[in-house]
């Protein structure tokens, strides 16, 4: 192999995690506490927190950033996390939903060194299961209320929370479609991230901000905010995607590669490289299938063009952004602390 | 073939379903219109509107049970057709989203006589469209508030819907346990079909009455008019499914035998059979596939049981109380009309 994987210095998760990590956990699992159907113990399994025949397990739980992210945002911006909760646990589940899917569409069979729900369980249940998760999101928003959240407020988090989900699919409807599609350029693949990815991660922040306050400048600034925070997660994503360390993100080097997904590192080398370097793109791409070699090939030129400084520079740019939204309100104490942390640690993480 | 398939003479679709159908139809062209993106084809080819090339063809739509039973509950309770017509959108997109992903989930790549959506389009993308058309259906309801329907209605009927679908994935899910399980009874098989249908069809009376009236006893008397409605439905369904006709079904005679459906003919055969029958059917049933020659044998013994005179007696005991619950509550003229000639059609339906 030619290039080193990624091994970060700051791969621990910053204070921002833990802080709102007991609420987080405790809500989730009393959302899915029910004993009355076979489903939740898929659901259960997926979450990190249960085998396969239904046994506690060792958690392998996920960082949980997008309902972090919700009670980040409502207590920074002057309200309480005991009101965001419930938009927290709907945030988590949307999420988890769109993995259950994911690795059915991708036919990945594993997920965080565990067989994915369908691995397990077949395509049939899986669907099914994460349909029931969706539901158990939405359901999870009517909590707003008997939290004291008014019912304008309550309505608009569930207004938003739909637009964030409908342009999660989107997105994932366009990634799908510019599967092996040689002209896909960068705008095209910046559109498509901030619809798959950017639109939950934003509407973490806006659903927060919104429970918390009336402020429509602070809601728009939580927003911008979001925006930035998910290109720097998506990217950062690609590029463990492929670069990660195989013991870290359970994939091995050059993964995306072999898997020909659109992500950042192949249309950055597709759109800067010159036309000796494009056309051998071009031709291990028109391909069914990659071969170690042309994976190697790819990571070279990808080497050549220092695609990854370039993604580097990117997040860096966008991290930026994410800070200088944020800069023009009032926090509460800690929270710019939190948030700096946090953008620092997205940018540089390793998993 | 030792059965005949059953012609009904009451195929023609009662007055009720053209009585709403332009408001339905015109809402739900309404709703797909946008040209956003290439998904809004692939749901426009669902709903029988367009070709797979996104021309507009011949419509090959269904009945729309769902949106009619809603609007017609709704001006039934002396309410508006109008300000229902947001839930009914809803309704049908709620429906036709559970085709696609059932059509996923059994691999079924025909629907009546059209490929379905995942055998033009593939699986990836075809579970994305059908999430889709689930958001849309999600964010039809806002159009309550639109049309006037007060705030704590509306929020009643989101709820009721969700509660509804909850019911319905979680009857799908009981469906797909079921199968191949020979010790599914004729409770266990009622309360799934009062789950995986009833839930549906059951909603879209209660949703068309909360809009209209705030009289609990009305509301109520819907419901259980529904519970029974969905009931009759899925037997008939399930009688059709087994003996209907090929040419009105797109099935042939004995299919759901031969993909071993939990369906009503062989729980109850099942459970009718004697200890030879029963034996015989448990043979079969245990084997990967079936032949034509055990299909043909499970089709005698249902025969001899006398099993399709058995759904017949009991869709018409739930027909009868389905009425019987309406029967206190004070209806809009042409109401009682309708709606026993739409439960005479439901229980005698060919297709």
């Amino acid at each position: 192999m030619t290039t080193p994987s990624v091994k970060s210095k700051t791969a621990q998760l910053p204070e921002i995690f833990s802080h709102y990590r007991s609420d987080i956990d405790q809500a989730l699992r009393l959302s899915l506490s029910s004993d009355g159907s076979a489903v939740y113990d898929m659901l259960r399994y997926n979450m990190g927190w249960v085998d396969t025949s239904g046994r506690p397990c060792e958690a392998t739980e996920g960082k949980a950033l997008r309902p972090t992210l919700c009670l980040f945002a409502s207590e920074a911006a002057g309200g309480s996390v005991d009101q965001a909760v419930p938009a927290a646990v709907a945030l988590e589940f949307i999420h988890n939903f769109s993995l259950i899917h994911d690795d059915i569409q991708d036919g990945d069979a594993t997920r965080h060194h565990r067989p994915t729900v369908w691995a397990v369980w077949g395509v049939p249940k899986a669907l099914v299961a994460g349909n029931i998760l969706r539901v158990i999101a939405d359901r999870s928003l009517t909590g707003l209320l008997e939290r004291g959240v008014d019912p304008d407020r309550a309505l608009a988090a569930g207004e938003a929370l739909t637009e964030a989900y409908l342009k999660m699919i989107e997105g994932q409807y366009l990634d799908l479609d510019y599967e092996g599609r040689p002209d896909i350029g960068m705008y095209d693949y910046l559109d498509m991230i901030s619809c798959k990815t950017g639109a939950l991660i934003t509407s973490s922040l806006k659903l927060g901000a919104l429970i918390a306050t009336r402020d429509q400048a602070t809601i728009d600034a939580f927003v911008r905010c979001g925006e930035s925070l998910g290109r720097v997660f998506q990217i950062r994503d690609d590029v463990l995607g492929v670069w990660g360390d195989e013991e870290t993100t359970g994939k091995p080097v050059g993964a995306d590669i072999r898997r020909k997904k659109n992500s950042f590192p192949v249309v950055y080398a597709m759109a800067a490289a010159g036309p000796g370097d494009e056309a051998t793109l071009s031709r291990i791409y028109a391909q069914d299938r990659l071969h170690d070699n042309d994976v190697d090939t790819v990571l070279d030129i990808m080497d050549g063009l220092d695609t990854r400084g370039r993604a580097d520079e990117l997040t860096a740019e966008y991290s930026e952004m994410a800070l200088t939204a944020m800069s023009q309100v009032k926090l509460e104490p800690d929270a710019g602390r939190r948030l700096r942390e946090l953008v620092h640690f997205l940018r540089l993480r390793d998993h």
